[in-house]
């Protein structure tokens, strides 16, 4: 299981997990790409040193360069680091709390990007401990601000606050009654933005969209993380109330759809990572409101993670190709759900 | 369970049924579309009489208007009688073998259509018995026959021997490789014709094909029923080799589309009949070369004619609309396959 999405989470019939970032550079520096692997080394040994200094919890450090490809690449598929960090994998670097619920990644795109993880919507618990990183690492380091930009950052969408903060949220009601596409006209109105997993729009796969602000200019930190909670709780209250329509109005159509689903997962033999994200969606739906009933499908959360190339490579410990992961993906799920596992 | 498609069958790992008529006409009276529904019952009557008299198995009688419309339709269902019997059915009439493995349908498109049906590839047997009842028919009434022409019949494709006989094939594999397309074109070479179930040519409805005779003209009915026989032979050997090859070279792919349908078999809410059929065919194909294993599959047969509209509607003893339809016909279907029912 993913470490840090487990444990309570709130609201999780509608969210799947928070996650806040903030991007900060050191002044005395120049931007990562622009930097020597011996620069990029000096740098990284100064955060280390702050960070080694004085945190209430352990920290884990990994260069990119130290480890496997597959390895890299689970870090990527846990959302525990930005796929930013193969592209210069020499200067790249991280850090991991114990609970992986934070991570510092060093020479990503700016030189810190401190994120941290949580499962179900906390956006409040994300930014207090993203905070209290970013006040330790200011205190010691020499953050490139100026009075009337804030934050300097390598793209200047993220110069002010540097903060990004985002709502993984399972929308399939308002998807498929078409209500989505209003939200996220609505979204775009008030400067907060939702992406669908691997696409733009309406297409999302397995209806999950990230919402998250687009703004980094103008707004004090506060405010972003207030108003993005408030405008999720409306959209949580929203996807709630379209389920309860679905469930009264169309029962039938809306079990055979997570039916149909399950029993593809539970006998396919060969599926691709787009295919069982769709129907671990209208799975977890089906369990959410009850619909459904099997203990193993509490899991379906951790196979919509699980499901993707690099987790499956490593659980099988080998290379695969991609039929080879289509077919151990179709297995290890079948054997999830069916319960056949040792 | 239909009754005649009951007993052992030869060749059923491809062959679904055989189906042999003879269209024959009496000279004394007009061709049915001319009648009086009065002429209608004095030649029912007529034929009556004879095949009360002497037949060694018992049949039992029914006219088409005493009959109520969900009661025709189970028959047409069955393949116990033709459609065509409805649209006249204030003159039809037809009986019954005990068995139901023979019909004798009174003036459908001609005075009389003598069928036979049989499980599996049964040509010999079925123009035995179909041929026995002809000339017990024969002795006692003054059929319509040129010297030339053979026996008339209303329309001219059936002139000459007013033989039609026909096998219906389960074809899943010569379909998935397209070798179908070869197939039907070279039996149309050779006067013989293959229709898909509900459609023309390779768009089969769950990989079912009717194979038959098309001319009635200038063959002997031994030399016809010889000759279908034969390339009905050579079919299922070509249908059989095939499935190894696909068994050896594409295993995997095979099974998951013979799962998927199983799955979707016993999970779906609202299933369509011609969905149904599909997945059906998928699942007796995996039956059938043991490649799933489950002793309820032995029925996927049965609910290939059991899934049809008026079956179900018989079974739950009221009209339904098309979606009762669908959500009677996939519970149908679930609990034979999940062994849940009573």
């Amino acid at each position: 299981m993913v470490k840090w999405l487990t444990g309570p989470a709130l609201n999780d019939d509608v969210t799947i997990s928070t996650r806040i970032r903030v991007a900060r550079n050191l002044s005395k520096y120049k931007f990562p790409s622009h930097m020597t692997i011996e620069e990029a080394d000096m740098l990284t040994n100064d955060i280390l040193n702050t960070m080694m200094d004085g945190m209430d919890n352990n920290y884990r450090f990994y260069r990119m360069r130290d480890l496997t490809t597959r390895e890299q690449l689970i870090y990527v598929e846990e959302h525990l680091i930005s796929p930013n960090m193969i592209q210069h994998k020499d200067k790249s670097s991280f850090l991991i709390r114990d609970d992986e619920k934070a991570t510092v990644m060093i020479n990503e795109e700016d030189h810190l990007r401190i994120q941290t993880l949580w499962p179900g919507l906390n956006l409040k618990e994300g930014w207090d401990l993203c905070s209290l990183i970013d006040d330790r690492l200011e205190a010691n380091l020499d953050y490139a601000y100026d009075e009337n930009w804030g934050y300097l950052t390598t793209c200047p969408t993220n110069v002010g606050t540097g903060l990004r903060a985002s709502v993984m949220l399972h929308l399939p009601s308002v998807s498929m009654t078409g209500e989505i596409k209003t939200i996220i006209e609505g979204l775009r109105k008030i400067g907060l933005t939702a992406r669908g997993l691997y696409g733009e729009g309406s297409e999302a796969l397995g209806y999950l969209y990230q919402i998250s602000n687009q703004t980094t200019l103008g707004e004090a930190e506060d405010e972003i993380i207030d108003k993005l909670n408030r405008v999720i709780l409306q959209i949580i209250t929203q996807e709630r109330s379209t389920r309860e329509r679905l469930r009264e109005k169309r029962k039938l159509e809306l079990e055979d759809r997570i039916y149909r689903s399950y029993g593809i997962l539970s006998h396919s033999r060969i599926l691709s990572s787009k295919e069982a994200m769709e129907h671990l969606s209208n799975v977890r739906l089906g369990w959410v409101m009850g619909l459904i009933e099997n203990n193993k499908l509490k899991d379906m959360l951790r196979l919509m993670i699980e499901r993707q190339p690099a987790k499956i490579q490593v659980r099988f410990n080998k290379d695969m190709d991609e039929r080879e992961r289509d077919i151990a993906r179709a297995k290890i799920i079948r054997e999830c759900i069916l319960g056949l596992e040792g």
